[in-house]
């Protein structure tokens, strides 16, 4: 049973979050997996739940170093936990209509010269609508002092936070609450087993590990964690190559990013920034709003192909672990289908970051404990090869001659 | 796994049938139970799955009652599969926004001079919009020639139908597929388990029997399928009480009628009829073109309190199964509160029709068998009785005055 | 997770308890459940720990009343709490092989004139095995001064256990932890779903309740858990008319207690007495011990029949629920058999106790609280009534004339 | 369902059958896993349920191929599906008392110079006992003429089966039934969810492959089922890791070798041998017999061991997959303890065989398809080393000193 105080309450009822309602978690993959209409605002829910059990078990196990070389007491760990359980309770209030694929039309930070992306919204919500909920909720403001800043600095990629803050991790690392919730959520919702790893098992082996140069502490599993994490790392694996990329899934991306730009042109072009002039204006734009716009529009083709499930059909691909030669017959066959109306996509994901960033495992040592990095205990960790599969979808229209093409070769 | 011929993915595929995608199973459930956003589109795909597992039932062991009382052949069968398996697809296509909420909009039919009933627009899709693709495809045309009106007979409750035909229970009936479906998957959904039963075993059970007056055939089960009968009894019985009925869901549908008629005003008052003329204005209603417009109406009182989450609050109620004393009580409270913006809202139901609508069971008797009533062999099943329980709600902004004339009470 | 102290490691870890790995929790079931092997040892641990989620639900809910009314404070609930997870740990000690259908061979008690029951030897078996452990545990010693006596009488229907001590309800009650984990633990092994139901919603609405008088307290429920009792109660129903009664079963439990008395009569007739004399003896019987002695008197025909499967085979029975008409028929059948090797068995359980005993409900009633008996808010167990099937076993041998005599009815 | 014709029951009711009842599937697995009692006699109706699915998989796929280049009719198939169920049936009856474990005291086979192993045992428990029921069954000679070492020779590594007869990779295979029908059994049982894998995908990607020369045919996957057949590998990997080679059960292992060998002492050093003398006597032998014989042999060391649960305890081990050092700290550590009581073992697995015996994937090649090594394609696959891990244990009363001296390291 998940519980939350009245000021966590307060948050879950504001426009912003209630607006998660209408973002679908896995945006088109109910055109393929009917039962995926499941929405981030219970994965928000869900991920504060599994950030709460993830930074328990590190408290339990660990208080005597988070007391000693960390300086955390009981108060400072409490004050702690309801940073983590804000971040975790928006670190999604940012997603535009239908998540991850409305990030191609977000505008351009002009101070960066790149896109912003949805963190930097989160960010934004959090600053400009909630701010005043927190920092001034009796909760808050008799116990913690919590400023919007400590929460969204936990999701969002702020230099001044110093690799000392281990927290962060439980927000977004290898080993995350985010990705232990959506795993599992996905995989109950899609019907695929695929994504199912033992939860339980590491909430009850995470700890704090040295990190690689020996000065800091990092976040990682205890040994006998290992097969429950090397279970949460092929959950990934396989969701991605079941789920997330499934071919269908992935060419209605493709025709929505070009739909969606689409309607943006009557809006400017772009979404709204993320900054106190227009965040109200962005928070406006969720799946229903955005899908009611691509309905009117169906003179244009992108719009067209989404209504009446035209889509572009998958006519050749390469293995998810290419070999040079499926690389060089992938070249060949674009170049025979080149003048026609095609899109390429390619299925790039690399399972694990290894080195610097690798989970990091507390094995005995002696009389005490070392860390080493997970591939080096890991048979399967040590075989997560990139997957890197390049597909080619043509128009409907355009299969007939494709396929000719293709069958004269 | 399900697998669909090509004039069934015809009508999937069709616009009609696309959009239950966009009509979400419980309405508001969702406002409770996070994860119930699974849509129409999915639970009609498992009616015609189950229907079809129910039929296959009954002509694998009944496969000689049907041939010499009933003279059906094999192809006869076949061609009787094919209208079920179609009628369990189509059954849901004329819901409106918010499926069930929506009939108090309904227009008035004149012959009748009662409001038109989701029944009758799903027929008014199956003749108007997909008459043709039924009866013009070759797999259709060569084989079964099946009409549509063969197939909305089937769940509309059209007077000619005589009770010789035993198949329509499969579609509407107290052992319906529709039924065992929406058990199971709003169970799944909303992570409940109340739901639950042993559809295998209803599936391995069910047969004809011999209806009351002992010259037709019903469809029940053999009376070692009793107990996953009453799983099912009780399953339902469990869903209305946890979740159909639940306070909070129960309230919501009262704003949302308010609410929608008040939407409806500027489209002429009602939804339109389930006529030729109207049926492609009506389909062009689901949730999201409904919920825009609610959204977009925030002067009006119903709007608000939906998009606000600002629901009348219960206040009172009787137990599920009032006594006489829990009545009086009732109608003491409401007396009190009168005056206040109070709305009244009875979560009656009565879990089984008795007498001539009762399931009926075949037990073996001497050396053939013979059938009797459910009741008169499941000690469960006779104690069901119908729950009555009386609700009343109050606004927001009058809940403190509504509890002060309680407590002085 | 579950987790014990060192003191109950120490009675796990002793041999009566490790005994209780050779006695199956369900005896013959894996006959007709393959999958059913499962023993009173992992049982017994699953009732220490949900009698422990129970115990603490209330404490945590009633922890007013309890110190007010019941004169606990904090280190009288702690010890409360060790008495009941030894109780439940302990309670099946005295089982004897097979469990239940032992008990047909158990001595008699000189001082009643009555068989001894297993929950006496199950007394014995922590008096004089475990009563120093108990007594002289460091943990026990040093904080609570738990007796044996004080455990025993948990389960024990010993007289001077007054109606004050609510907690007896934990260990044996209409909704006693005991229920609670065999339903879910053989709902799962034999594989059949009928005996699921929602322990966690019951965990969470368990509570003290006015007894009948009003001068006391009994363990009953919330009003908001009332579907989950009755969950509790279908499940009951549910796994004795699928599993427990399971005619097969049933048979077996018949030629099984014949087997057993006559291996006994080697060893004086019955089982040794719960006594200080006895006891070390009688737990030298387990299932092992006594399916091989079984297996070793092939000339015996209850033995034989075990060994090579040659099962009484089902030649007649009433439904579960029998009226008048179907007694008399049995009447008649049976006058027709007499003279064969037949074998009477009735399946006879009334599933729920009215009145007294019954389950208490704990409702909301104008400012305070009131209780009220679940039969009277529940449709459901209004309608449990007793199952009364009586059925008819004949010789294999001789099933080919029954069935002829029966024919010529 | 699982559903057995007149000849398998025949089989399933024989004594030999029955006596799978009596084997634990897991031998001292419940000691740390108390749910894993289940039984070799369920796992064995689970492998025939299993091996027909896979079976009807690739009849049905493949019929073509199936005709033309193997000559099989459909009277072919049928045969050839009732030989696969008789063996997936038998495959398991010369299991001795706790299965592998017993293994140890296999008599030497004289021929060979090795000893025998329990797929001999099976085999002869066919031809000794169960031919003449096999032969003569009326289901068996009417239709398909086939003779006991049809069956056994599927599980039985003889010569004279050539590589043509692909059937046998359904027994005994990288991807058998019975590997697939175990994983999700013991998983089941054990309550740890690490052997789950999606088995309905397998089924429906099954297929012929060309094999590695490209004249004859394997079993294999198509390219669809790649990720199933990877979860299939994870799941045996994960098994292995945490339940096969679990640390308490390992050395319960090793025990029971002792014990065994001591009891059989008395019986003539070895269990008898697989031959139409012995295997009457032979299969006498089940865990029953033999746990009985062990607990009245108290003055054994490791008899006594086992029933009083005084196991050596793990005093060090190197990681599941070792480095360098890892192993010449094990030979540094097993140096030091060399003169105590002391147990090595390795738990030395390689989880995939590549090359020649791989798993291989058919996938479209051009207008045909064509059959590649599961490894070229499975960045998981690839990664699958050998686990190496090793282990010391100690008695417990020496494991004080042990401490000791490597604490004075």
């Amino acid at each position: 049973m998940i519980e939350f105080n009245p000021l966590e309450w307060e948050i879950i009822n504001s426009a912003p979050f209630q607006r998660l309602r209408r973002i679908k978690q896995l945006a088109w993959t109910d055109y393929v997996y009917p039962g995926a209409s499941h929405t981030r605002f219970e994965h928000s829910l869900g991920v504060c739940h599994t950030a709460t059990r993830l930074f328990e078990g590190i408290a339990t196990k660990d208080a005597d170093l988070l007391r000693t070389e960390h300086g955390f007491d009981e108060a400072g760990l409490k004050r702690q936990k309801q940073i983590i359980r804000l971040a975790a309770l928006t670190h999604d209030l940012g997603h535009g209509p239908l998540s991850h694929a409305a990030e191609e039309s977000f505008p351009v930070n002009e101070e960066t010269g790149k896109r912003f992306v949805h963190e930097q919204y989160s960010a934004a919500a959090v600053k400009y609508k909630l701010a005043d909920i927190i920092e001034n909720h009796p909760i808050n403001k008799n116990n913690y002092g919590i400023k919007f800043s400590d929460i969204s600095s936990m999701f969002e990629g702020s230099a001044d936070v110093g690799k000392s803050i281990v927290w962060k991790d439980i927000i977004a690392g290898q080993m995350d609450a985010d990705r232990m919730d959506y795993l599992l959520r996905d995989s109950y919702h899609t019907g695929v087993t695929y994504g199912r790893y033992d939860l339980d098992r590491v909430v009850n082996t995470v700890c704090l590990c040295d990190d690689e140069d020996g000065f800091g502490h990092v976040i990682g599993v205890e040994d006998d964690g290992i097969h429950a994490v090397e279970g949460l790392l092929i959950a990934r694996y396989m969701m991605f190559t079941q789920v997330y990329f499934h071919k269908t899934r992935v060419i209605y991306d493709h025709h929505y990013a070009e739909a969606a730009s689409h309607v943006l042109e009557k809006h400017g072009g772009t979404f709204p920034s993320p900054n106190e002039g227009e965040i109200e204006e962005y928070l406006k734009w969720d799946d229903w709003r955005m899908l009611s716009e691509i309905a009117s529009e169906s003179s244009n083709a992108s719009c067209s192909a989404i209504c009446s499930r035209d889509h572009h059909r998958l006519i050749f691909n390469t293995p998810e672990v290419p070999g040079l030669e499926d690389l060089e017959k992938f070249d060949e066959v674009k170049a025979k289908l080149d003048d026609l109306d095609i899109v390429i996509r390619d299925a790039k994901k690399s399972w694990y970051k290894f080195q610097r960033e690798e989970i990091r495992l507390r094995e005995p040592f002696g009389r005490g404990v070392r860390s080493v990095p997970l591939a080096t205990r890991s048979p399967v960790v040590n075989g997560l090869q990139t997957v890197n599969q390049r597909r080619i979808y043509v128009a409907q229209n355009e299969r007939a001659e494709a396929l000719h093409r293709l069958g004269a070769a």
